[in-house]
């Protein structure tokens, strides 16, 4: 069964409205390799696991656990991002006139019509997200290499959607998310050490160079490359995967830690133009 | 954030295997109004939440929470509707010639092909799981009344599926579901209530008999109907509005409880001519 | 604007239940060569259809009012074939015990899950209907070749449909479909004779021998498939195009006529067991 | 049967051409919650209808008959947005170089490839409409309140795309609609108060305030929002469920009306450019 | 079986990168009518092929080889187009900040995100290519007007999409692909006469002016649009039917030729900054 | 540019009708890791190809070449094994009445609906291929793994869909794909252990027992699993990567070798009562 604290697994950093990016940073929610593939793919490998190894099988869960976290984190994220770009006075035609005409030249236009301003469950390109994109294969080396695919086009796709904007907000997250792609990279590729596998030298993949990604600095001294966070109540065997010398290229070591410090989940203001929540409306 | 305990919210009865009703099943979890439908929705409308009453938002948050476990109950009732169904000796070809040609006759193929014999993220007609199934609306109003056709769906789909096999472990967790989706029914239907809706006596919807579906007894008799399960590890306001008679006609007293006794997570056998997991291969 | 008198535009011929039929009939109903992909093709040709040459126009439209009364009539078959193929006793288990698990063994099991035991916008697959199905090219040539193949394709399918049971409900409806398809092709094909095309021997395609569909005759001695059904209140120029000798081989002459013998609407039976239409529940 | 009278449910505003609006004005019509949906899914829940309380079948598909009409409106509002939208000397690179290059620029593509400057079967993101969309779950009581949560989706969404541009074809068809999509959720909320249900002050959903869309005011004076149009040539009996004080907070009276009067179906223009319709190539 | 020889079947010209250029021109690519879909199509056809007259499966697979190259000629055209985009430099926010704002505002983001800058299997709205496109009927007479259809809608859309840049990559390239549908679409139409079809003066569809597109009239010149390139290593028969006079009104003489002068597959440039391909960083 | 000599890349051993095994074989066709599939991921992958080091291009491209083939190989297959099954008196109801209603019964309606009896570009449980199956991500060794795991997996489906029939031309197309799988599964393998990558004893994924699948052993004897079959009529440089001793765990030595010895292509008998080709009606 499956707990809830009120807390983000990250801070929300505050910034300009930028509809635009919240359309990118869709793919990171819905995309086919975003956090809703990754928390669904390891729901299902998790629950159909078979046979009696089952520090792999808590290994897959304890991701799965995290990836419902991060979730409800690119959501927000996407919510602060459109949060205010629609108000009157920032259409080009004036205050009364047609307040969304400029927000919808570059943003995808769902996120004025489904909902009032808010996250979908769609990708960059507005495709909506599908059950095809969870592969669950049932043999384990081969759901461990898949796994490791799906973080490494994580971490590859993240670093590209993140020189689509400066903006703050969404930089913060992309930071954090390429950080824990990364973590979960060593986890998949660390199962497959325990297997026989010896990476060399290509892991991180892709190879990215922190010093281009400013924001994912701090991660990386707080030790998030390399931390297991655990997210059970109860007695669990992941740790005897997750441990010892990383697979990645930096000899750091693994850690199943405590989850890191919690922030707290921003305010969403009322939308009365787009009749939301529309409560206000009642009272008349 | 979001934390696990290796617990089933029911129990998993052992029947015979049965992938036809696997195939059926999957409507409950991958369906338009599965538990996957329910537990996005849920996610979406309660991120995506604006304005001060957050009454309503923990309400759907604490659904949202419950349904995570729902995924997991259908999921690994249909492993054990599936475990054992492709056997040698269960073909009608003999043991060695081709143990899955009777199985596939009236099953998902796609159960014996994507995984070993399990869960797949998709409807009874084979159908993906799409993102285009949530709604997540804005509007407070448009967003309760939009649930409580998703719960009573819930029920209705429920009840006839039931019809489609006598297999124990099949009707045990729908019974389960059934009364759950009454229980949500009820939790919308209040939150309308709250706003002015007098429902008379229309709920549940549908208005099912309960001496037809005799596994619901004995939830009914735990009152499973009229509780909400509390799956929160911080304060909430969900309880403002789950509280007092029941807007369905059976003048229950809902009620904020703690979750329900939990039950095992059953073990799944190892699938060698699946090569499922596959570790064994590993170690000649 | 559209009007409505409840008639259907053929008989619905009863027989017993046959949900493995009512399955692929759905082809004829949601299928890539339906009747919603040709009322909806026609109805986008005839709304973006540009320039003065209307007879065009209104022979397209002409054809789209007709596809309004197929859609409602393949419906309506599909249910007839449905109803009480799932009702207490028809079940290999007994009475009490699961009704439907010997209905739903050839059938789409979304028939009896979805609605209770009605028509649904899918195929004979399973796969729902879709957008892309429908092309409106803008070039008139263009789109008068599309609707020949989308007409031929219509008769094609169909009589491979009719191969699959010999359920008179069933075939009646068939019987009549593939001779107003044939119409309708003779109508696209006579539209591009205008513009010069001389079809020799070619039409209609398939060149299906009569009396391998023996429903087929009576229509065809009513001269059903040299008929255009006008369905206007109002003046228009269809008759300047669908006039003269036919295009098929067997040199009948077309003629625009009144629309035929209307048939009543079946009435469908309460179905309690699924809880439709649930309205006596609401007394209790 | 149905049957056609050339023309149009309500006026087409003549104003500038406008792709950005056509684009999402498509949500109207191949949306989720658009104008294809409700035709649809009325089809099927009237066609499907079970038992003898026909009242409520003549009630769904007396709406059904308007949204074939509706569709035709938005069709045509589209195409009147992206009449002359690419023309010669549009382009930003000079009439001879590019016509299309800043047409594209926050269009839909699809809008100038697949047709000749025309509508299609999508959503404001270039999706293709589903079948899947569509519900008729054969329990009444179901089926209403999704009808109920559609047409208020109906109103919340037009609402939304109203602000997305000035234009005032594209506001004159989104005025007309939101007042009569809060007549058909008028007629879903009546037929549910006929069941017993007491709505209280929840309707409309959303509660919009006239002032903001002031070309609702002259449909609001005509009494559209209380106005069932009847389409039939026959006898029904929806009057028996329309008719009455409204639900909604406004204290009017429902009433069974004719249809409105009648608007023209403006002639579309040759786009030799496009090669349509592509006669006059023909006669070379 | 399938050989390659690393050519291209036309040429490359340079110009300057043109994301909105390559977004539109995947339709020509994935599109309904592109020429993944022709590629496809035509090998479903031929492999689907029944009975002796094998010059007509010969001629389908005979476009079918063509279209292999079509597709390679696409995606190199993309790519070309794409290259440099990105750019840092590019970016309107300076030099190191966000080098890809500028270049997703007009382009489909997933060129920047799925790949390095690289072409997609969707089309020009970024709906990925779906297998419901493809039309192997087995009727021989229904293939050929369904591939006539296909062929003259490549055609249309290409002279529609030709509008939309000036870039001179992007016009080359649709100019060599106009000209060889022409060519495809009069082998399909020259079969259809074999079998008794006398078009008059309709084709080609649409009837374009060649003046209006002058890439292609060098094309014309080489007489491409009467050419079937031969691409088969052995005898085959598609020369019993593309021979003798084009059945376009321009009186050209069909003829088999020998595929046209090869041209060298262009060289894309690594790209760090998109980890493409990412071996340097594995040498650190 | 491509080139084909009328010759299959296996045999089609012959077998009696079996319309069930057609409909599962369809997940090697037109799975998401079927042929389709892998042709179109590598020829995207190959396209796509950024920089300098072409051996890994030409190793893709090589695989490309081949699986073009394959996509032959299984619509072959699956046509030989729908042919006959069908006919008049396989029928239960008697010679005349309904000649298809058992071959439906386990099958995929369209595979008799949508062509004559023939292959379609879907997967086993009926849904169209997509365009989002195909990988193609930019970072040589995100793309290496990720084909690593897409030919695991296809022996890994492939070995379980062995199981669901004994029939004999099922099963020889199965077993020699299994081992050409197994063959660019050490392809891609080894390209990794360029990069620095041990595999230990993890490969072939899943560890498959030849003993279990019989028909496979002679493709072993012939060396087909460390073979890298050349379909280039020009030099090239994937022989730099595919050599020296296998990443498997029998310690073959891989070779670039010719294409293996051709097969005719079947003939398909004519089909009337499906209307395929329906030439000979033409002569009428």
């Amino acid at each position: 069964m499956y707990f809830y604290k009120e807390d983000l697994i990250n801070i929300i950093v505050p910034d300009k409205p930028d509809p635009a990016a919240a359309k990118v940073l869709q793919e990171a929610l819905g995309g086919r390799f975003g956090e809703m593939r990754t928390m669904m793919q390891f729901s299902f490998q998790s629950a159909n696991f078979r046979g009696k190894e089952k520090q792999y099988r808590d290994l897959i869960r304890g991701i799965f656990l995290e990836e419902i976290s991060h979730v409800e984190l690119v959501q927000t994220t996407i919510n602060q991002l459109l949060n205010g770009s629609g108000e009157p006075g920032v259409g080009s035609a004036g205050i009364d006139d047609a307040p969304l005409d400029e927000a919808i030249k570059h943003a995808n236009p769902h996120h004025f019509i489904m909902g009032a301003q808010a996250s979908l469950p769609v990708d960059a390109a507005g495709n909506p997200w599908m059950g095809n994109y969870v592969y669950s294969h049932g043999n384990l080396v081969a759901d461990l290499l898949d796994n490791l695919v799906l973080e490494s086009t994580g971490v590859l796709q993240k670093t590209r959607i993140y020189e689509m904007s400066s903006n703050k907000t969404f930089r913060e997250t992309l930071a954090f998310l390429i950080v824990r792609d990364n973590a979960h990279q060593n986890a998949f590729a660390k199962a497959l050490e325990t297997l026989g596998v010896d990476w060399g030298k290509i892991l991180p993949i892709p190879n990215y160079d922190i010093n281009k990604y400013p924001e994912c600095q701090k991660y990386i001294d707080m030790g998030f490359h390399n931390a297991f966070f655990n997210f059970r109540l109860d007695e669990h065997r992941a740790g005897e995967i997750f441990k010892g010398v990383t697979p990645s290229r930096n000899n750091g070591e693994l850690r199943v830690t405590d989850p890191p410090t919690p922030y707290p989940v921003p305010d969403l203001p009322e939308m009365p133009n787009e009749h939301s929540p529309g409560l206000k409306d009642l009272n008349n």
